[in-house]
């Protein structure tokens, strides 16, 4: 019998059942979108309609919402995060096939165990340590003396540069660069010179880092990131930085080299760092904000600006560039308005 | 003969011709580089000397530039899509050179099409589908169960996910990754659980995709690029999102999880635009604005600030940061100028 | 016996030493990380105590700084250009392993110097020219009639397309796209048409890209990048654009198409350029910067606004929108003031 009982997922979870222990859930829907054998959840009080309409076999919802549903319900205080592991269940990532494609091109002093999975078209250098179940997918690349902890998958054409560290349950998804050396160059008259990146790069335990995104080692002590901290696509971390744990890093952040990120920060998309900055612990940051000095105090911070219309916008940045001169024809006002008064 | 005549290009795209119809050409030029085989195009009124001046064997262009070209002539009310016809014949695609490389890694139950190239380390997963005279370039890793249409390319390095769809006549450029879990979390305590991608992303026909760009699969439902769309390099684009028709997307744009795009919108360089939002069609948007909230009327938006000197634009933001208390002091003087007037 | 000893280290880079000639350095540190066979270099003031209190086998530094260091030193006017001199030799690159892999796949008439490094999974199309003691890394891709000169490295998994020129000791990380066509479009009705690119990319000596840049070719000319330009990650340069000498680019910056960048230019991380326009020798762009017009003048120039807390910066955003009607007040008030003192 396919999918998982109500009852299975309520004693499992310690989820409150209102409703039919026997029915079985064999997929994750949409409260819109879900038919009778379908699981959705509500969180969001905009969706109160489509929770009262809702076709699912089941809702996962806070009690306050049960009035509003119709179907039969799980019962959690934290909804979105017992769908995340029930939906984890019934669609499990694929199976690890344990052993080396033939195709594969593994250094023959690498340690790699006998139940990870080495894909198609990929390369493990030298002295690389491999864990337990772990994924090097299609298209790979690993240096020499890496480490990958249990559990890891690289999901496809992820390159891993010579001595990097990655921890246990790590994912990491296709085209990722974790280890190149960063932007360190010495001015010499008008040349750059290249300056080795000596240290390297540690990435923690429960990290995920998304498509095409690119992480620097440090240019001589290492680039760390902290145990379960979430990086979105083409995302730019540079030399020297560390990340602490839990931060969320949304797309298309850049965060220049030797910046310091504390734990439990949230970086919306497109947020720039500066180099050689200090973010203290919980702070968030909204799109496309630019940081330039530290921030010592938990927060939220933000610098972006929204659009107008083109021909008001132009009018709007046309006064901003002349804004001083506005704020000292108000001075001046001032100043002729009180002498006016002490000369009436 | 190598090339192709004026007379034959006129009868086949519809031009009408004001020259020598024997006359042959052989590749495309701009008007100042152009030699006695090459072909120009005029659209651009800046470049109206360059038209005078030209050496090309013969101009496409406007009836209204006529006079000012004093070479051979092919006119049309839309030279620029004219040369784009005619320079894809002078410059063809390379051939589809159909059949699996040695060294590519093909499922055994994938169905390729015979008309279609696995190129060399190319690896392609259970039951994925190719169509006719398709090219999947070196090194690209395509899922299980991926399905690509007739004639579409993947030029080099591309990975597609599991299930993916992708239409007909689609451009692939190399290192862009379609189908990823986007960045998906559910927060538990101080940690984020991951939640499972179960959506797809489907791909309409005639769409290119910039290198190195990124397409999250969708959530729960499907993330939807509509036909025609076009996207640059560097671009990503979040879980759920649909674009649609014909909407150009410049590099560098972000486009967090949700959002909605309409048809024949153009966005410009690095625009980024918020999560869970309505763009309606025939949008424009400058390069650098930041969306946060719904667009319902057509027109061009902007948020983007050119540069000023460093110096000078200190001064601006210093100036910004105070501007509440600008206002607030212009108010001031306002009443007190009334009070001063009543009181006179 | 390993490393270098300090009197080697003066004569070959023509420092002034103080201290014993016979001190052995084999590696690179920072100031408060270096033990007894580590050379560090002290440049920032900030770092004054780190140097009084440093545990190095010597210190890079300038003459002015020697007062503050107790352990022996090398001096010189540009300490760290004499860093990474010095780091260079005793951290060098992995030795090139002349030869090509087994896996690699390599055409028949690809000229291939004897003593270039083709690895694993590489590909190299047809008539490409690789020099002496280049690197051609796992898993990279070049097109048909590439160029590439003497001791240049692609790292892992860089593609280069057809035709594509790279000059020598070029370093390019892993990732990178060189030479794909760029957002090229004809508009016809409400459809974009693909305009062939037909021109090529050439990029100069001792050139350094980052990972997972994008730099496309040429529309009908070539995209030029200059010797010595060093492109940090994720940075995407349009079609038919030129670097100038030396300029440095740092991470997530976007240039459009047709624009042509001076000599000598530093970019900050996430600066934008518009297409089509011309930034003299020697501008600096700070982060985040937006470049819309010619700069036709050396120095700096800025548009970046760093952040404030969020309440705080949603007020200025809305005194910012309203601007234009703040600044007519201010008029209207002087007006009204100097009517005031007219009739007084």
């Amino acid at each position: 019998m396919s999918g998982v009982s109500l009852g299975e997922l309520a004693v499992r979870f310690g989820l409150a059942l209102r409703g039919d222990p026997e029915r079985r859930i064999e997929r994750v829907a949409t409260l819109a979108g879900a038919g009778s054998t379908a699981l959705a959840f509500f969180v969001n009080p905009k969706l109160a309609r489509e929770l009262r309409a809702t076709q699912a076999a089941a809702v996962l919802l806070r009690e306050e919402a049960l009035a509003d549903c119709s179907v039969d319900a799980l019962i959690t205080p934290n909804p979105h995060a017992a769908f995340a592991r029930i939906a984890t269940i019934l669609h499990p990532m694929a199976p690890v096939a344990a052993g080396m494609h033939a195709s594969a091109v593994v250094a023959a002093d690498a340690e790699v165990d006998a139940t990870a999975q080495i894909a198609a078209q990929a390369v493990v250098g030298a002295r690389t340590r491999i864990g337990a179940r772990c994924v090097v997918g299609p298209g790979c690349v690993l240096g020499d003396d890496v480490v990958i902890g249990d559990d890891t998958r690289l999901l496809a054409r992820v390159t891993v540069l010579d001595r990097v560290s990655i921890g246990a349950r790590v994912l990491v998804h296709p085209g990722a660069v974790l280890g190149a050396e960063g932007f360190g160059f010495a001015r010499e008259g008008a040349a750059w010179l290249h300056v080795p990146q000596v240290g390297t790069l540690r990435i923690g335990d429960d990290v995920e880092i998304g498509a095409n995104s690119t992480i620097d080692r440090g240019a001589i002590e290492d680039t760390v990131i902290g145990e379960g901290v979430k990086i979105d696509n083409l995302v730019q971390i540079g030399h020297n930085c560390t990340i602490g744990a839990h931060t969320a890093i949304a797309g298309c952040v850049g965060i220049a080299g030797s910046s310091h990120i504390g734990a439990r920060c949230q970086l919306g998309g497109g947020v720039g760092i500066a180099g050689h900055l200090r973010i203290c612990d919980d702070v968030g940051l909204t799109g496309f904000a630019l940081v330039v000095s530290d921030i010592d105090e938990p927060g939220v911070y933000s610098s972006g600006i929204p659009v107008e219309r083109a021909q008001d916008w132009r009018k709007v940045v046309g006064r901003l560039k002349r804004i001083d001169g506005l704020a000292k024809r108000v001075a001046e006002l001032g100043r002729q308005q009180q002498d006016g008064e002490e000369t009436a």
